[in-house]
């Protein structure tokens, strides 16, 4: 295949100052979970995007000294010797597919708690930031810098610079973004300061100026250097010769990077989740910086689209296509569009599991692409399988996401496939859940399996196909693989904190009673202890249908895990609109039709909410019939030459969607292996290349 | 000094099986946060506390194999070579000091949510666990063990049996306490099983009984086997031969186990903070075990006291005194009263930062012992400091945690000290907070050191002592430390999840305010975005002193930050007592007097509660007007030969006491050392004992 030409402007080269990328696709910094903890998971997992085609790649956030401390959140190092020969590994494998390599040097300010090293954490005036969440929330307040903590901190970035050099980087960061040091002095609810660093914007951007100053004098003509600036709040502050702060700001700092990585400032709105925000939404903050440098552009705003792509670049709003999810997600798709195979691209859907991951503190996940972060450990390449040994029938029972991936990559090795679901369309639960308010995008997780199977000869596929034991005896396969699900309970949940009994009354309901099209009657109450997207998204979906719904949760927010994925705001703000009651801290305890009874988590006091139906959001549990029924005639099986029943995904171990697709993904790599499966290999630290090294301090 | 006899019994030793056990100070597993990735950290932090004189030291939870990944909370394993050696490291250490050694196997079944490992999290019946709080939450549900999981995990606890006997351990644990796998089976609640390892409590037990039997087989003569047990859920239980089921259990597991290791099945019951407990409060759930078994028995209850200690013994409670938090805030506890100097024990003051460490996921700090963690990286030893190199006049300020922390280590050291306060008496904040609900154990931070300061002539103590610059210049020290701590502003907080603005009414006080004596008119509202303990403690105290009060708070929970410590749910009692009603996840934004106006934090939804008065426990702001006085006198200092002038404690960074405590140390530490000061060595795991080695899998 050829592409189209219309696309060929995203192959030009562009230069960075003294370095020139080959391409327009820029993997900005990202978290990846990995650190220095895990070198050679986070080398090949760069790689494997610079081998796909992406230009420019960057590390997550560096820290530049033990004072930008976010244990325990993962964070990256470049502080020793042991640090330079860490990120070595990424870079090396970054330039052998001929990228470029970034680092997003980093200080946390008063963002992080310095939990390990126990430094007081630095500030422009003592304001900490996001001081009630739990997690974030530190017992620490920050220090107000001195001067010669500012000059400390400049010390730091030019000798991270020098490092940074010495380990291969071809573009090195000053990071002025997303509540950490930079930011902090840019915005004066931080910056209070009476000095020189505070007060007019000029002064308020000194401080990064002179980072950017001390970046440049560290690497002199070996190097590009990156500003990365946060610029939401910025653009809404009317400046004093031009219409806001924001191009103030980039007016005075036009000169002085030779990249401007521009984005919104925080989490849920520059990795907003696709249920609330669509494709290429920094763009009215951030379209005017073009206009005021001639230095390249790069921003984000998950792009998959090859025309919007493309736009971007004519319209004059980027220079470079930035990608972070969707090089997570599919890290070929720009060989994909390069080589005008764009419909093969593996779209992120902007589920936001990879942002959970750094949130939970481990490498990251991906709901679309399961071998994200398994490239190293298990050996997993988004793009490549190996093929089976012996070619065997093998069936694969539920279409849902852990069946369609398992089918996919069964038939990708070789063998013959057969995938019966019993439903009228492939999907699973994205059959259902794709139609709720929000969630139409998932719906790439079904499209992309579908449209590879179907291009499958090796791969049959059937629907409204209720497999029993006898026709799969009859079938005879060498496998059989159950992704047949889960089903909702109608469990309750106790003071232990657990789910525990059941609700039985006739207007109960399950989240499987509304996807088969049953409507509770009258005020209906959801009890969410999912809590994660499903139960505020099935409140918002009952709300749409002119049903009075209030929503009741034992823990202490709406849909309290999305503060994973950045939702949370935005669930409370979609629940408001709806006028949805929301109480928090509460079980439901009792329902006799009329009302029904809650009691407080920690408490015991109770209180009662009139409502006719209640639906319970809560412990989801594997549908095990069928493997039970085959367990019963393993005699018959065997006889059959039936050699193997595996479940996988929900079937198994019911969770997010992402893990159904890495289960699907895992028994389907492993499927035929010789020996035992392997769990993973174990990756540890470069020890040992400065030997009795200690960390240097600044003179205070 | 010579002990009384009747600690005598405290001295003698134990069998435990095979080895014995030199005393009955027993160091029960317990989180440290220093896992495999930090082993010297770790093996220093547990010498001391055998060189301290405990008879047996033990290390946290250890996994036994990837399915059991308890990331992001720290955990260590026994999985590889690497392993083995790295815990060598401990066994080695505690050994030098001829204590016993003992390894706390585990496995943490549906607690752990494998987000490392990726693999499905174990259970006997799919029951999740603690699935509402945000950091526990997975959103993967645990799969329901087969009988060919139930055989891998008893392989892998030989497994890592073994590994524990090559790797110097006496004592190998079998845990089934917490929530855990082993406990997971032992309740209905999650056990749900219908065949042998379910229903009634003989099958219940099955599971735990052959672990010990499978690790006994496995360590043979060489180590002591204990089951480490919780019993507060099974004690409620009526039994069918014995008056509970806890009964019930030891009596069928009697012989199984060489030591018994008895507690509470949650944190917040088994760690509790002193707020809401006193010591010994295991006793009325564990005090008949010995009565069921001939076998020795540990259980804890933050004892402190040698007399409580003897009567444990006497009575027939307990063979061991346990210890976890005691053993951290004084690992010199034993020693202290086998020499006669129990006056000189560093009380645990059981506020419980220790647990929030491990929920922090770093290694463990302390408010006793600002030492706690920094043995090995920072060379810190609880009972020893370097003598100075140059006695010098060192004038410290504040006789708070701070400042009486630095003028005591700064004594040892052998420099001429004078401490001033301003106020009636040492203690700073604590001075009041002790007098607080609940706090006043917290007055051992101030008692232990002021019994210290008052045995040192060369330290000069002077309260109602309020310095200025004259006086400090009159007095011409070689340094001036100042500890002033800091003070209460009226700021309110933003949606941008920043203390922002002030709000200006006279009726609207501060924590300041309060210590100062000043209570509040009428019905007050608290509006607390601190969210550590001050808020309900204060909130706890106005409604003691009959003023109706409402709290207010932008976090999901009361005192959000205390489940860290193990108080929260208690702390919703303690409210709920005092008939407070809580307002979660909004802000003040305004009061005039009458009424206040919240603002939801998330939706900017607004509504409006009657009060007279606003208590904001909100930011605090280092006290700096010293400081400020000082430096614009710098000249004059100078002359009369003042060469340094450094804030300490909350003057620098305003925290919980711990890192007041910690602050004050390290200054007396580093001060005067040659060169830098040294931030700290970086621990690094112990890697390529076993090159290229792959995790070996279960047999699935």
């Amino acid at each position: 295949m050829t592409r189209d030409s219309r696309f060929d402007v995203l192959f030009e080269p562009v230069k960075i100052g003294p370095v020139t990328a080959p391409n327009r696709f820029y993997q900005v910094p990202h978290a990846s979970g990995m650190t220095n903890a895990l070198p050679r998971v986070r080398a090949a997992f760069r790689e494997t995007k610079a081998e796909g085609g992406w230009g420019v790649i960057c590390t997550g956030a560096c820290s530049i000294d033990p004072s930008s401390d976010d244990a325990p959140l993962p964070f990256a190092t470049m502080w020793d010797l042991n640090d330079i020969h860490a990120h070595a590994l990424m870079t090396d494998a970054v330039h052998r597919h001929g990228s470029l390599a970034g680092v997003e040097l980093w200080h946390g300010g008063a963002s992080v708690m310095n939990r390990q090293s126990r430094l007081p954490p630095l500030s422009p005036s003592g304001i900490p930031w996001m001081a009630t969440h739990v997690g974030f929330m530190g017992n620490m307040r920050p220090k107000v810098m001195d001067k010669s903590d500012i000059k400390a901190v400049l010390r730091w970035q030019a000798e991270g610079a020098r490092k940074a050099r010495t380990a291969g980087f071809d573009i090195v960061y000053v990071y002025a973004g997303m509540g950490y040091l930079g930011y902090e002095f840019l915005l004066p609810e931080y910056n209070h300061r009476t000095d020189e660093y505070g007060g007019s914007i000029e002064n308020r951007v000194r401080f990064v100026r002179e980072m950017l100053d001390v970046t440049r004098d560290a690497v002199g003509k070996d190097c590009g250097v990156a500003l990365r600036v946060s610029l939401e709040e910025l653009r809404g502050r009317p400046g004093r010769n031009q219409p806001s702060e924001a191009h103030e700001l980039i007016e005075i700092l036009s000169d002085y990077a030779d990249l401007f990585d521009v984005k919104m400032d925080s989490s849920p709105t520059d990795c907003s989740a696709s249920r609330f925000t669509g494709e290429a939404s920094h763009e009215p903050v951030i379209d005017f910086v073009k206009k005021l440098t001639d230095k390249p552009v790069v921003g984000v705003g998950r792009f998959t689209s090859p025309d919007t792509m493309v736009s971007q670049i004519r319209r004059g709003v980027l220079d470079f296509i930035g990608g972070a999810r969707p090089s997570i997600a599919d890290p070929f798709l720009p060989n994909k569009i390069r080589e005008g195979r764009a419909e093969e691209i593996r779209e992120c859907i902007g589920c936001n599991i990879c942002i959970s991951s750094w949130h939970d503190g481990v490498p990251v996940r991906c709901t679309q692409n399961p071998t994200a972060g398994e490239e190293w450990r298990r050996g997993w390449h988004p793009e490549r399988v190996e093929p089976a040994h012996q070619k065997e029938k093998i069936l694969v029972i539920g279409g849902g996401p852990a069946g369609l991936e398992c089918a996919l990559t069964l038939g990708r090795r070789g063998h013959e496939v057969t995938l019966a679901d019993a439903g009228k369309a492939f999907g699973g639960r994205l059959a259902f859940e794709t139609r709720l308010p929000g969630l139409a995008t998932w719906g790439r997780v079904v499209d992309y399996r579908l449209g590879r199977l179907n291009e499958m000869p090796n791969v049959s596929m059937y629907l409204e196909s209720q497999l029993g034991v006898d026709e799969i005896i009859d079938l005879a396969p060498d496998h059989v693989v159950l992704a047949t699900g889960a089903h909702w309970t109608r469990m309750l949940y106790s003071s232990l904190e657990i789910p525990v009994g059941t609700l039985e009354h006739p207007e109960v309901y399950t989240p499987d009673d509304i996807a088969a099209g049953h409507l509770p009657e009258g005020p209906t109450l959801v009890f969410d202890f999912d809590n994660y997207y499903y139960g505020g998204v099935l409140t918002e979906h009952l709300a749409s249908k002119g049903i009075p719904v209030s929503y009741v949760t034992p823990a202490g927010q709406a849909s309290a895990w999305t503060i994973m994925t950045n939702e949370l705001p935005l669930v409370h703000r979609a629940l408001a609109r709806r006028q949805v009651p929301v109480t928090t801290l509460h079980m439901v305890t009792g329902f006799d039709g009329e009302k029904a009874t809650l009691t407080h988590l920690f408490t015991g006091e109770q209180m009662t909410i009139d409502c006719r139906s209640v639906l319970i959001v809560g412990l989801r549990m594997p549908r095990t019939e069928l493997q039970e029924a085959l367990a019963a005639r393993q005699d018959e099986l065997s006889a059959a030459g039936i050699r193997s029943v595996t479940a996988i995904g929900d079937a198994l171990s019911p969770g997010a969607i992402t893990h159904a697709v890495h289960s699907g993904h895992k028994f389907a790599r492993e499927h035929g292996s010789i020996g035992l499966p392997q769990y993973y290999k174990r990756d540890t630290p470069i020890v040992d290349r400065e030997p009795g090294f200690e960390l240097r301090a600044a003179a205070e």
